[in-house]
């Protein structure tokens, strides 16, 4: 068949994302047959971009397929776990070469940067919709969660979360940085291809209480953080590290209220009770780690407390919500 | 948070599907976690369904749930796997009560049946888009494939085919059978309620040489696995199993060509050398095992090649290919 569905897909993704032993069958047959290594737990995580929805319509496609492995890329890294395989869904309009090309680009580079096959999916024609599945692995028995944080323990966050809110702004000339171009360019680039923290979530499997990636916003996941831990979290905004990028396009009011309630982040909230602490302060010695603040601790009660200098303050408008 | 769409998964979602034991993590954290079981192989199978491309505006929300699922277990069954555990990305225009318990109500009824739990998956506003994986096991080693078939095998086909293709044209009225309405209420249930054939496909694993499930058509599927087999595929026309149904509403050319290029059947195509014919014998005997039917042979060459006693005709028109 050297036309239609099954060429393009033979074209574009046949060779897309590392090559990996334990894919027995890839791409091309009803089914991906995969070998598990023994002793672990599956982790299975699945997560759809829609355009106008979660990219602007004529969004670059190389950002689009980079984020679309991305999101689910951050939800592995929140479980603590390895990527290995992908499938992915694509209900495009219409097949465009030039497009998928980038679109797929951007796919791969993401794909092989973490050593994850794509072994599966399918194509149809239809409204921009762009699913994809991750499957990775966690020594069995292990894995953070929502659920587990205690009083006592303390709130980190990596990165500067609000980055690619402001990204998305400019993107969509919301806003204007015309006296900033290299800040300007920096977020954008944080909205378009955003950094999965696999390695991060994969050391914090052995110090972590509690672990969300922020998609939503910080403030907002880290409420779903508490209610599942069943404690209160003070958010200390002092402590909200702000990039040098989102301070020279918004005032501290603006920038502290990207940090708290721009989605698109996907950086790891997590929490760590005081007998692990020395070994953030280890990690955060190690290459290829992101930056990690420290910017409060749990309590007992419930929701988020937001704090400034000690003294609490009002809520800020909640997380991002499609069906709000 | 007591509305938006965290809310709405909740609701519907919780308590869809199978409670299985190896489900260590399920619905509601940033990932499953799920424990397969020593010594087999894990299947994975996508496949999405699209407003307007795979089912008709309008459609019973309780089918488009039932379809979803049934698509990909047929994509499992094709592998001759047995299904475990599904995730969900539903891409919908409004969040209505009604239409989400009828769908919800769809999925899980075929997910308890097959003892199939949902684990994961994510809800989004956007144009009516329904992303569904399965994954399943294989003992290890072991799988059905397209690939396999070898001259001399016979081709078997399970079920009626051009039944879902019919029911449909029922559904839009593009056809109508006003003199035959129990025949038409059952081929449309044949579009709506497609059978998965989970236990013929697992019965195949120690019989047949190649599988492939019908989706596309039986004519082009045949040809998907003929090409990777490495042989061509001679289908005997007059031993095509029409239902009685589709003979009730079309005349003996109409049914014919349904048959071989209506889409939607979901049944298993495969081939069985000839040490394994008595097994299929067998299989026939065995309750819950659907009509099976002998329909051609592989030979030397290459493509379909279409026989009515005995004498080659021409080749109808091709599968269903959303970009051709």
């Amino acid at each position: 068949m050297a036309r239609g569905e099954f060429a393009l897909i033979d074209r574009h993704f046949r060779a897309v994302g590392a090559l990996r032993g334990d894919v027995v069958l890839g791409v091309g047959d009803d089914g991906a047959i995969l070998r598990p290594p023994p002793d672990h737990d599956l982790v299975a995580v699945s997560d759809t971009l829609v355009e106008d929805v979660h990219f602007p319509r004529g969004a670059a496609p190389r950002s689009i397929g980079h984020r679309a492995l991305a999101v689910n890329l951050s939800d592995i890294a929140a479980m603590g776990a390895t990527p290995a395989w992908s499938l992915l869904s694509l209900t495009l309009p219409a097949a465009e070469d030039d497009w998928l090309a980038e679109f797929a680009t951007g796919y791969a580079s993401l794909a092989r940067a973490h050593d994850v096959a794509l072994v599966g999916g399918d194509t149809t024609r239809g409204p921009l919709v762009v699913g994809v599945q991750v499957l990775g692995f966690l020594p069995r028995g292990r894995g953070l969660r929502r659920a587990g944080a205690r009083p006592g323990d303390r709130i980190f966050v990596s990165g500067t979360p609000g980055d690619a809110a402001a990204g998305l702004a400019l993107l969509q000339a919301r806003l204007s940085a015309s006296a900033a171009p290299e800040q300007a360019a920096e977020l954008r680039e944080r909205f378009e291809f955003p950094a999965p923290r696999v390695a991060l979530g994969r050391a914090l499997l052995m110090i972590a209480s509690a672990c969300i990636d922020i998609s939503d916003g910080l403030q907002g996941d880290l409420a779903k953080l508490a209610t599942a831990s069943g404690c209160a979290a003070h958010l200390e905004l002092e402590r909200l590290p702000i990039s040098a990028a989102l301070a020279a396009i918004h005032d501290a009011e603006a920038a502290t209220r990207s940090a708290l309630t721009g989605g698109d982040d996907y950086e790891l909230l997590f929490t760590v009770p005081p007998a692990h602490w020395p070994a953030i302060e280890a990690l955060r010695g190690t290459v290829g780690m992101p930056r990690i603040a420290e910017i409060g601790v749990l309590r007992e009660g419930e929701g988020v407390v937001l704090t400034r200098d000690g003294c609490p303050v009002p809520q800020a408008h909640a997380g991002f919500d499609h069906f709000a």
